[in-house]
């Protein structure tokens, strides 16, 4: 069978202020959600119908939970690789977890990105001191030194500059896997979130333009102000990846916009298999949100309209103490707020955001 | 304390689909709820972060309930006042109880509504054939026979017509507490739904129109196409019920509009002390949806904005079979489609609703 009925129950993997959101939109069609996650109070157990609070790898925890659902997502990109094989032998998994193998590990995720021919920053594989510093020999100044694998928010990379110690740098990173890529001299950072069905139809909200803070995302504006025949490259780089991995769900395409003369350049930078937080804009200013859209497409369903509601759209995250500003936010005349649930605030942990439209 | 902070939880009396986006709406806002229905499959059980499913006079259920929250609301007006006197000795219950002895009893509600100088169909107490007879006489036809307590949708009411059986009507009704209403010769029915505030702030979402069938809502249309001064009256009697019974949260009035030449007479037909199914609108057409607003509101936080988002809204309810066409809806473009979760179709049984906004 390939679609569910309203009434059926998804299970997730992870219990985060994704899994919730996800676990809301689907409350919203009839669906149930089953939560899995290792973390006893994370925020998504609060709106599920059934919970199970086990590791990634009981193996038999996992059974019963995919026994008891009709089809399986995730919320974040990190699932290992044994844990999508039990599941998969039970019950569909969808997005497909090829694309984990894909995203979890950046020289592969390159690799593959240049070949369905879209542009990456110039890199370098890295697993000792020598080929770390012939990569830097090569790329030059500034370049940065990440982990292949568990990067997020800046954690895991390290910016290397003129005069910088290698070899400190290369031990502090705790890992031989590593890849050098070149600093990449944008004007902006866009992202494309989009969706494909199950039967292969591909949906593209507006370009998101980003901006980070200490490495985390701080603001999305909707629509990024790039040109439109930059925005349509940026949406085919998305179609080609969608295709070329068979992909069903919402997923993210981060990318660089470099201007040259009077040319808009686009780099990608990384894909992110799940619903994104530049999304979260769509919950408040989209016919249809990520979250309702990334439900409709694992249970088989057609995707909604992608509509923009309103001419700008500002999405703003709450990180750790910022959220305390939450009555202040709820008094401002048009902002719509949202918090996560989350017990405890911590500095960068992601608390909430709020989203502000333009009619 | 008169207001809650985020984490807290809001108990809710009722699990059907008022209590469930109640629930989702709390969950936005970082609010956890714990629903307490007799009713095992309720279908705001599967959203919730607690659950108590005891019935409404189990007192040592009630108490237990009571200290597992911080505040306590209701999706339904006839709670058995005992329940509220058992809940209200542990906790804050909004919108406070008395509104429901008022809302509970048809005759008291119509003496209630008048006492604050707005208008209402003619009426008689009814308690015997007699009483009866003379009341019909008095009215005239046609005019509706009701029971004073527990009618919804229709039910607990009979139409009186010329040469009617009389004693059959008024035995087949089946309670001697009864009501003999004058028929109201509308051109519209619409309704307010507003909301209080804790410290006494008042709020109004444009006004609905409303389109029964069968005594059971089908569609709602916002704005009602009336004039502005008819909608000043309609707003301006809310807000007299709201502060006559020191309400906090949201609420809505029924309200025929009678036409009688130029003029456009406002009648109040009932008041009910929740969110209310012609508000469902909000949820995709306003800043702020009523179940947010009424979150808010319970919670002693400030209302939100209840700017419309679009120049035309149209929910309509799917009752019954009408919600197996729920795929059809989603593939319609613009459509935003709301299932409810119940396990059991039945003819009547509202479902689903979906809006579709005018830009």
């Amino acid at each position: 069978m390939t679609h569910i009925l309203p009434g059926a129950t998804i299970g997730i993997l992870g219990g985060g202020q994704l899994a919730r959101m996800l676990a809301l939109a689907g409350a919203r069609l009839g669906l149930k959600t089953h939560i899995y996650s290792p973390v006893a109070d994370d925020p998504a157990f609060d709106v599920c119908a059934a919970q199970t609070r086990a590791e990634f790898l009981d193996e038999a925890a996992l059974r019963a939970f995919a026994q008891s659902v009709d089809v399986i997502t995730y919320e974040f990109e990190n699932v290992p690789a044994r844990t999508a094989e039990v599941l998969e032998e039970l019950r569909p998994v969808r997005p497909n977890p090829k694309i984990l193998a894909l995203t979890q590990d950046r020289l592969v995720e390159k690799q593959f990105i240049r070949r369905i021919g879209a542009t990456t920053a110039d890199f370098f594989d890295v697993n000792d001191l020598p080929s770390f510093t012939k990569a830097v020999e090569t790329l030059g100044y500034p370049s940065i030194l990440k982990t292949r694998r568990f990067g997020y928010d800046g954690k895991g990379q390290s910016k290397v500059t003129q005069h910088a110690d290698l070899s400190k740098i290369f031990n502090d990173l705790g890992t031989t896997c590593c890849i050098l890529e070149k600093f990449v001299p944008f004007s902006k950072e866009v992202s494309v979130i989009a969706t494909r069905s199950i039967d292969g139809a591909f949906s593209a909200y507006d370009l998101c333009e980003n901006l980070h803070e200490n490495h985390i995302l701080k603001t999305t504006h909707v629509p990024a102000r790039i040109k439109q025949e930059t925005a349509q490259k940026a949406f085919q780089i998305a179609e080609d990846i969608a295709n070329a991995t068979n992909y069903v769900g919402v997923f993210a395409v981060e990318m660089f916009i470099v201007s040259k003369q009077q040319e808009e350049i686009v780099i990608v930078n990384e894909i992110a298999p799940r619903v994104h937080n530049s999304g979260h804009w769509t919950l408040d200013g989209a016919t249809t949100s990520q979250f309702e859209q990334h439900m409709r497409a694992v249970a088989g369903w057609p995707l909604g309209s992608t509509l923009r509601l309103g001419s700008n759209i500002t999405m703003n995250n709450l990180i750790g103490s910022e959220a305390d500003d939450w009555l202040k936010i709820m008094e401002e005349k048009g902002a719509m707020l949202h918090l996560y649930g989350k017990k405890e605030t911590r500095p960068g942990r992601k608390m909430g955001h709020y989203t502000k439209i333009a009619p």
